[in-house]
């Protein structure tokens, strides 16, 4: 029924292998930079979460530093094995995929509560590496340890922001009523939950991943009522809870090094003959991640 | 291995059922809004089609206000079966999945080039229906027909956002160098490709579907040398060759309606107790997409 591709196969091949294309240095999001390389920095195996789903890994690096008593508890539920079986049971496409017991839709749970953390003081020895000033949502922005965070100098206060790939607790109308339940943000950032949910870390390796999650019906806000329509947390497991010569390292760019302020350097000023029309020299902090990976 | 959690499943479905949740109504990104509810307005067959992946069916509309040559060779293409077999080569996650026969890779082609079509002629009679001013790549947003839209009034100057779902030509250094192969935008939006690129459609229905496409690896631009493990189009067809009674109808929420312009008030103005640091009152285009849905 399809066309035989097979010479325009081999003719692609070819074109792939000796094609010098400028689009691809213009346009890829993990080029490096004009200046000199970013250096990559170890995850702590005390921060690092292992996420297994039926559609496969993925790697989570918790930030104590901005949400200490989430982190602690999320840590505590993880060598219980709470979340081990458990369905993510709302999915918006282009929003959150939600996963956990369904505490968060009003189930009994016997899980403490955990207190709104929203943000942190601002102190000037964070290692903060500023992307944009002013930021539509916040005064500015910038990374602070590879997340993505808001900054107002005025008020002292820094937040971590609500990009793709973020990790948050779910809650109710109160601030304190997080608990168990969590959600990974899958698209456009919603950046109106910026400094209203408790976010305690973000995905570094396995977007790809979290992306197949399966979807919940759009008109009745993504909740999956069937349990085994429902993508499925094999496991979820700390990296420092599992034996040493069988753990998985993982590194993230360091977003305080030169390398990678070169990286947003070259980012926000697109020279490019490529760029017929120069774009402003303006940066989402949410559309330059820093980059994850894992090694044996 | 995993704890029994037909318990608390049962209990989770009754929470499902029972629990009036506050978090669902504050965040959800198609909830209604307070005033009227929106339109919706059937898309035309000449500009719908279908994309059937592996992975499911994709539906895109196409643009011929914004893009009337690009349209129109993509049309032609999708009459000639060009696309049909043909993989997406160069996949990566958070950016883009580009697919098409690998011309824009410098591969031989005798479809004709296609010239520059970044952006249209502002005029007082588009449908506009304001977003953001200023924004920070255009000094205007808004929405016409259901697109996101850049509009600068100075240069009478409108053009088409790079949102997640937006559907584009790639091209070579040369603004006239686009020709067949498209990519899909599937990460936190690249606004800096905007008024650099053929945009002409997007994905109406099945970004969930898009998101399954496989990725490319991240150190190599994402593509994929190997083409059996591409993910690869089964057929691409325009609604308007497919006949009358097998045809899917699609229709998509009307971004001119009185309703729709609610949907944004509500959505920039988040005054729910939810909010404990109500969001200033500024709205991201990309992050408002107009929905559609697809019916027999």
């Amino acid at each position: 029924m399809n066309r035989d591709h097979s010479h325009s196969g081999e003719r692609r091949r070819r074109g792939l292998r000796d094609a010098v294309c400028v689009i691809l240095l213009a346009l890829a999001a993990t080029a490096p930079a004009a200046g000199v390389e970013p250096t990559w920095r170890p995850v702590d195996p005390d921060n690092l979460v292992f996420l297994e789903l039926q559609e496969g890994r993925v790697a989570i690096e918790l930030n104590p530093g901005f949400a200490p008593q989430t982190v602690a508890q999320f840590r505590r539920l993880a060598q219980e094995h709470f979340y081990d079986g458990l369905p993510f049971y709302r999915v918006i496409d282009g929003f959150v995929a939600q996963g956990g017991d369904g505490s968060d839709l009003g189930e009994l749970s016997d899980v403490p509560l955990i207190e709104a953390e929203f943000e942190r003081a601002w102190t000037d020895d964070l290692p903060f590496t500023p992307v944009q000033k002013p930021d539509p949502f916040a005064p500015e922005t910038g990374f602070i340890d590879g997340f993505a965070t808001g900054l107002d100098r005025a008020e002292e206060k820094a937040w971590l922001l609500h990009c793709p790939g973020v990790v948050a607790m779910a809650r109710n109308d109160s601030p304190d009523s997080s608990r168990t339940d969590f959600y990974v943000v899958i698209g456009q950032a919603p950046r109106y939950l910026d400094r209203n949910m408790n976010v305690f870390g973000r995905v570094i390796v396995g977007m790809d991943v979290v992306q197949r999650i399966q979807r919940g019906p759009a008109d009745d806000n993504g909740i999956i009522r069937d349990d085994t329509a429902a993508s499925r947390i094999r496991s979820l497991t700390l990296a420092s809870d599992v034996p040493k010569e069988e753990r998985l390292s993982a590194f993230v760019m360091d977003t305080s090094s030169k390398g990678f302020a070169d990286l947003l350097d070259s980012r926000r000023h697109r020279t490019q003959r490529f760029f017929r029309h120069p774009p402003p020299p303006v940066l989402d902090a949410c559309q330059v991640p820093a980059p994850g990976r894992l090694t044996r």
